[in-house]
């Protein structure tokens, strides 16, 4: 594939953080009365209304004060630190890791999940992916030239599960397909699955001898009387199966960017191979940050769900306040993923106008599926009163646009 | 490409810094005598020795206090830091470099590395790479399945220039490269091309309308009297050039991660659409860190090329004393590339029976060419009195295995 051809596909117009870098959309004039109030950035979360986990920085420090050792380690990452880590995920996931060969330490989970397609997926491979799921999945599977098996998920009907079409992924494997690639929860949809569906998948992957990468960085952020499933806990063996994890949502390290992959030995070996080329390592002093992680304070992961919650519930009451909007209660995660009613200027004009009129940046649905159009992602990870407001402007928009 | 061809040369067992993953050696019973001393690991400088630039953690920790508007940049990296770092780059290199569209953050060089080739090499693709030259370089190339056209550097008998054979450069393109790549200074052997050379490259690239990416990693570490020519400022299509630099080495900032890209607006904006799929930034506190790049306190610049210049002229000494071993002077830089003698035992063997029995580990030559067998590369930039012991270790293992 011609290089030019290669890059086209990866568009990143619309990717959350990069709105700075779009020029302003012609002015509607009659339209375009602003809405005060405090700028809200949906697309991420914002880590001075949830600051970073107790500790963090210290940590840093320490590591900065080691020196040379902590700032190069081996490319996987450093050893006392990968098994601090590997005691507390097999404690987490309910299946061992193994701190030597089953664990990397990569600059981000978007660190980990690139590396983890580099090292399964090449031109021509069929990977089933979810519709709708992260935008970085489709992109990366792309990148390496792959052909994606569409797997739908209805979660919007759906109650007690994903809405996952179970059948359509036994039919991308029947089709060729060896990998699949999803998060759990669900970005965008915050959805968490089912026991059953994820055992389902861990039988379709057994049968097919297919690879699954799962993207759980949510995982931690369970809302009351959500039970959580681990794939890499079920039947299933455990060579194909890689976990992506990070600090950067629920515990607002993003700033040091850091994540993990864990699990098959051979992967996991290839991953390293890559990283050596790819950034060489997680930086060496952020690492040292991994060990406050799995190790907060008595009551600090409970009361940040906790205040999630109450931001979840007052948006999820707003947008469905809106005539003919439809929300799902996420059941995990900080994302809300509302399908907005029919509007008279298209969805992405719509998220413009949202940005330039209300100050409110979302993300378009159709980052993530091509038959989400009408719904706009939002990382509610915000100021509880900014974030309410910004949502009652939002509704005000709607009005305004409504067809 | 099958996956696990695809990896199988993506090999970093003598990778730098990977030497712990190694199983130790089949004893040689009868000169495993070890010879003692502090250990030097040669495949890194060491930031213990030569400390980070003063006001690296101060900036990172006020970055830190910033919060959320630090932590997420753009994916190219923070606009008044890439500003700031324009203005410096501009001055350094004698040709302008655009804030906005010409220049990308990116976690270390190594990860600028890997951004570049990946935004100009596709399968297929033939490109021009010089031996010796960074390992990762060939690796990176035939990672994307491009097709390299090896270049000879002969190092050892120039004097004023870097001994690139120019004619083998023009070869490459006349047979299809479109895309050269190259370190200047030269990783391993630390020699500067001359500006004639420079001019040439200039002159090759713009005949044959070929992108070149140029790593200067080491050009701002440059000993008395070697003069440096900045490929970019020469007579060149500015869209055709990339350089690529970063506060690592001399600097001793590696533990933050931290490199930069500058030129070609298209390369660069395919960088930052590759990077948002890749580990999304360098890491965003970090990013702050490169406010004390090139603003280092008066005479510090000075000081430490005077402290690396000593270390080299000792440890140049200590090889020319060798009977029948060969070293260039390195005009700039902290690596140092001998030719050792002829040995009983293998290369590799050699090198592993020097980090055993002598505790000093070194990188062997063939990492950076097939031609280099016989050579060794070692980071010089390290504690004077340990490296210069360890270099006497290695001396007496030379003996021990000399044929």
């Amino acid at each position: 594939m011609d290089i030019r051809t290669k890059f086209a596909k990866l568009g990143t117009r619309f990717a959350p953080g990069q709105e700075v870098r779009l020029e302003a959309a012609a002015p509607d004039r009659e339209r375009m009365e602003p809405l005060p109030g405090t700028p809200v950035d949906f697309s991420h979360g914002d880590v001075d209304a949830h600051p970073p986990t107790p500790g963090a920085f210290e940590a840093f420090t320490a590591a900065v004060e080691i020196g040379g050792a902590q700032a190069y380690t081996e490319y996987r990452g450093s050893a006392p630190i990968r098994e601090a880590l590997a005691q507390r995920l097999t404690r987490f996931t309910g299946a061992p890791v193994d701190a030597q060969d089953g664990l990397i330490i990569t600059p981000g989970t978007q660190g980990a999940l690139f590396l983890a397609v580099a090292a399964t997926v090449t031109a021509g491979d069929k990977v089933a992916i979810v519709q709708p799921d992260y935008f970085a999945n489709r992109k990366l599977v792309e990148f390496f030239e792959g052909e994606i098996l569409p797997v739908q998920m209805h979660y919007a009907g759906a109650t007690d599960s994903a809405g996952l079409e179970l059948d359509q992924l036994e039919e991308a494997f029947r089709a060729g397909a060896r990998m699949f690639l999803f998060s759990n929860p669900n970005n965008p949809a915050g959805v968490v699955y089912s026991a059953a569906e994820i055992a389902q998948i861990a039988a379709l992957a057994a049968r097919y001898d297919a690879t699954v990468i799962v993207d759980q960085l949510y995982s931690r952020l369970r809302y009351s009387g959500v039970p959580y499933t681990h794939l890499r806990a079920q039947d299933i063996a455990p060579e194909n199966v890689v976990t992506i994890m990070g600090p950067s949502k629920t515990e607002s390290l993003s700033g040091y960017r850091l994540g993990v992959a864990f699990g098959g030995a051979e992967i996991i070996d290839r991953m390293e191979k890559l990283q050596a080329i790819v950034s060489l390592r997680a930086a060496g002093y952020s690492q040292a940050v991994l060990q406050t992680w799995f190790a907060e304070p008595e009551g600090w992961m409970e009361r940040r769900i906790a205040a999630h919650q109450v931001i979840r519930d007052d948006l999820v009451a707003l947008f469905r306040s809106i005539e003919g909007c439809s929300v799902r209660l996420p059941g995990a995660g900080s994302y809300l993923f509302p399908e907005l009613p029919p509007l008279s200027i298209s969805p992405v004009d719509f998220v413009t106008a949202l940005r330039e009129q209300a100050g409110v940046t979302v993300t378009p649905g159709t980052e993530f599926s091509p038959h989400a159009a009408r719904s706009i992602r939002l990382n509610f990870s915000q100021d509880h009163a900014a974030a309410v407001a910004a949502v009652t402007r939002l509704a005000t928009l709607v009005e305004r646009y409504r067809t």
